[in-house]
């Protein structure tokens, strides 16, 4: 952390909080603003968050033009966030404990700079933020152009505002403020197509080693084996973790997110768990106009653990960032042991999942058979005891049945989200679409995709991820897939695609169902149009396919469907 | 985190739960153990320590031979722990707000694995740590034989319990379940001599590159420029954090550590910050025995931030520790600015102090310039607002005199420790022995130092690491100095010296003030006896120079004392 003054309590501040009013008023942070906040305005956020708290405030309504806002006087939590990584987090607006509040901005631009959190929602209520931009003076990735390639090399030059450093010929990349941005892989996109390059693999680094020398100005050339990339590509070296997420909500209900444009962050652009209905309106995901940066946030764009009512994605724009569009899912926790004829011992099984709490006594848990996927008995939880970050002890209101072994998994099974996904754009972005986990009623229509893998994958395992799955009524109608799974091969192998995880698949019974397929198009240069296996009831009907030569096809199948033995009631109707 | 099965709950335990006296009692541990238990304790300290809680017991007794204590089932607590590295951390023995208790060995051997800190004291009172050995099956840092050298590489072996890896051609070091050890500097060790090697150096590694090469069984190439060390000697790769102590103790009270070895942790060894009356008797810190290990823990031995009441260090032991045997000062904050008369916004300054909380309401600070450490004014504390880590903002309960600018620091000037080390044996560790800080009465007698730097050196600056020192009463007295500054020059320049950092010493007041030193014996290879400035009052009087030819001497000084003209009241008795 740099030395730096802060200008905490402007004058102004103090002026004015006597003045607010109490109860469902508007606060203006413009009259917590001094010519000493220009460089930061962190402490005049934190003022007015205050008074917004004090006198419960309705509405902090932010000024036009640009808030630059800095992490050295920002809240701080300690903060495990599902599938992006737990630290003690620097957040600008910490509306913890909050409801029936706005935060509204007139086309504001909050421009971060460093490793620190837009908002956290944590225990909210019935939350709005509309009308604002998010940026980031340096990103959490780093993006280098290739100038040449070859064999185990790459010459990528570097924009003029990455510090590049070498040690003991590694290389690593710092912000103007000598701030270190660790990258974890590497991903090559096409800055003319404005998307991830045709068939470019990640090549992780996972030490953060990654021998270079400097062999002109701003250019350096990166050692690793075996790499290809294409000349006049950009290499984006990838954030090493997922440390800032755009917008977090956790444990929280009714939370709007409406015209906002969020151009980057440092992980998940909406990261929401054990939360009740969120709608995304008009979010805009994309690369910061104007900067010439091809990748706009460092993972997925949203993400949904454990939420239940409804989740809304409406006229939503989600392009180029560094993962999947959407993953809605629930947490299974692995049984370690049984300790008593009603009580588990739990433990996460995925890091990324660890020290989440979804655990509440009167709930209904299902157990689950890890191998087959399938439900070995539901239960309600009668009290539950956190020892720590991995392990939970749990007892249940009634004696278990037999059978229960370990590393069966245990889930939430009492509210699962209705998804409505209406009118979106997803392009350009690494990896998957839209990853559907959802037991609720799930409505995807109108939409755009452009995915380099599978634009719509079905997915859930109790042995890698650990990611509740299992859909039981989807309908996908009149959107439009075009010339999905230009990426690399692992991330899809239809639009539409089964990628579960059922090590076991004798049981006779299947993990997804109830899903329609209906009036959509697909435009596509790769035939392979549906992937199932382990589907009970799958319609297919009305949708128009359309074969392009937008790419060269390298993989050898040509059918349009693929159904393995072990679906049932599949109905396609080409 | 592996995945393991634990028992959590023994079904002892139950039973005897209910049996334990209640209010003063003593809690067995073999009670709460089991066969489930052989390669995990966690689980049963955890059940005896929720008794002792419950009970309010007064003791709680280990069992004789080896406890292996595992993270899985651990406490956690995010800990900023002064001159360590802040972590989430896993715990084994949290006594957090514990008193009037005992934790008693039988010879115990708490036999750690990963990344798990053995005893935290937070908000304690009366309690005793006593007949145990604290130890670990792999070491923080790295030892390796130095088998070859040659232009900018060394060969290096390393024990066939560690895995290499080589990651893009550089090292990484992994235990026996694949948990890394990240490395942050290179030392030799010379294991004839038992000690850091003779003349050797710090090579640091900040950001994990250490290019290498596989060239045999176990044996590695390490290339890094200018490299120069012995064949035959170890090559420590120091750990790159301090994340796991011995014993950290933070606000809490008469605290007796007694009888205790402490073969390696992953950090300083006693940390103490804003505590009173701690006593370390009979505390042995060296090498497990029969390990064939040449360093003893990672950091410090002890090290004391803002205590007051006693210090003692009775008949204790450091050897080979990776870093100095004491350091007792204060805490220094920055001021950012003065926000109203009797108002000022403070910053950390030094990053391994952030997150400390010492000021309360009450209490008693002085405000120093930091260029000349002199104090400008005491001022009584009325209020304390902490933003987060690094900002606090504190009120006084009157207006400050003028002058105050950024920069300046503020420290507790209210309570200061009164130290005694007697009868302790410091040898081997890098670089220095005691640094000496506090304003209370220090006396040092009966001691025993072979050390590669300074024994003793008078510390404190308010601009670089931001401790508060400027002692008034130390007494030397009936010690042994033996053969000291045999390491690195920057470790010392005479055998007790002032190290301390006052840029502007033209203030005509002196930092230190009030020493004695008498009736000593200075053993020596090394002529260099005294180094001093800004110190006001010293008597050297009653102590014995010998010279030996144990080293090599390769500096050109070869009078004993060297005072500069800042010092005041000097005087010198050959």
């Amino acid at each position: 952390m740099k030395k730096r003054f802060f200008a905490f309590w402007a004058t102004t501040a103090l002026l004015f909080a006597s003045c607010a009013g109490s109860g469902g008023g508007t606060v203006y942070l413009s009259d917590y603003l001094t010519e000493a906040d220009k460089d930061d305005a962190m402490p005049a956020i934190r003022a007015a968050l205050d008074e917004c708290r004090r006198t419960h405030a309705a509405e902090l309504v932010l000024p036009e033009g640009v808030l630059n806002i800095r992490p050295e006087a920002s809240y701080e939590r300690y903060q495990c966030i599902s599938n992006n990584d737990e630290s003690l987090k620097h957040i600008a607006f910490d509306l913890g404990g909050m409801s029936h509040f706005t935060v509204r901005g007139q086309n504001t631009i909050l421009l971060f700079t460093g490793f620190i959190s837009p908002f956290s929602l944590q225990d909210c209520a019935d939350i709005t933020i509309s009308n604002l931009s998010i940026d980031y003076t340096h990103t959490f990735h780093s993006e280098g152009l290739i100038r040449a390639t070859g064999d185990g090399y790459l010459d990528v030059e570097f924009p003029a505002d990455y510090r590049i450093g070498l040690d003991n010929g590694c290389l690593y990349i710092m912000d103007n403020e000598w701030e270190t941005y660790p990258f974890g892989n590497m991903l090559e996109y096409d800055p003319v197509k404005d998307e991830v390059a045709f068939d470019a693999n990640d090549y992780w680094l996972s030490r953060q080693t990654l021998p270079a020398e400097q062999i002109g100005d701003r250019l350096y050339r990166i050692h690793k084996e075996n790499i290809k990339a294409t000349v006049g590509n950009v290499m984006v070296l990838g954030a090493a973790a997922r440390l800032n997420p755009g917008f977090f909500v956790a444990d929280s209900h009714d939370i709007l997110i409406k015209d906002v444009n969020l151009y980057h962050c440092g992980g998940m652009g909406v990261i929401a768990q054990m939360s009740r209905n969120i709608e995304l309106n008009k979010l805009v995901i994309v690369p910061s106009p104007g900067k010439g940066r091809v990748v706009s946030i460092t993972a997925d764009a949203t993400h949904f653990v454990n939420c239940s009512g409804y989740i809304r994605m409406i006229d939503c724009t989600f392009r180029n960032q560094k993962d999947d569009a959407t993953n809605i899912h629930g947490l299974y926790m692995g049984i370690d042991r049984q300790t008593s004829p009603r009580s588990l011992q739990l433990s996460w099984r995925n890091g990324a999942q660890q020290g989440l709490q979804f655990l509440r006594p009167g709930m209904t848990v299902e157990i689950v058979r890890n191998k087959t996927m399938t439900q070995l008995c539901r239960a309600t939880v009668k009290s539950v005891e956190v020892l720590n970050r991995h392990i939970t002890n749990v007892t249940f209101t009634a004696d278990l049945p037999e059978g229960i072994e370990p590393d069966m998994v245990v889930a939430a099974d009492d509210a699962y989200p209705d998804v409505l996904i209406s009118g979106c754009t997803f392009s350009g972005n690494r990896a998957r679409g839209l990853l559907l986990g959802s037991r609720g009623k799930m409505v995807l229509e109108n939409n755009y995709f452009h995915i380099p893998g599978a634009a719509i994958l079905f997915e859930g395992d109790g042995n890698y991820w650990f990611e509740q799955s299992g859909v039981r009524d989807v309908t996908i109608r009149n959107n439009v897939f075009e010339n999905c799974n230009f990426g690399y091969r692992v991330w899809g192998n239809a639009c539409i695609s089964v990628g579960s995880g059922v090590p076991d698949r004798t049981s006779g019974e299947c993990y997804h169902r109830g899903i329609t397929i209906e009036d959509n198009t697909f435009r596509v240069f790769d035939p392979r149009i549906l992937y199932l296996y382990s589907v009970d009831g799958l319609t297919f009907r009305g949708n128009r396919i359309e074969m392009t030569t937008d790419y060269p096809y390298l993989r050898g199948t040509t059918e349009h469907f693929r159904v393995l033995d072990d679906c049932k009631n599949i109905n396609i109707q080409e």
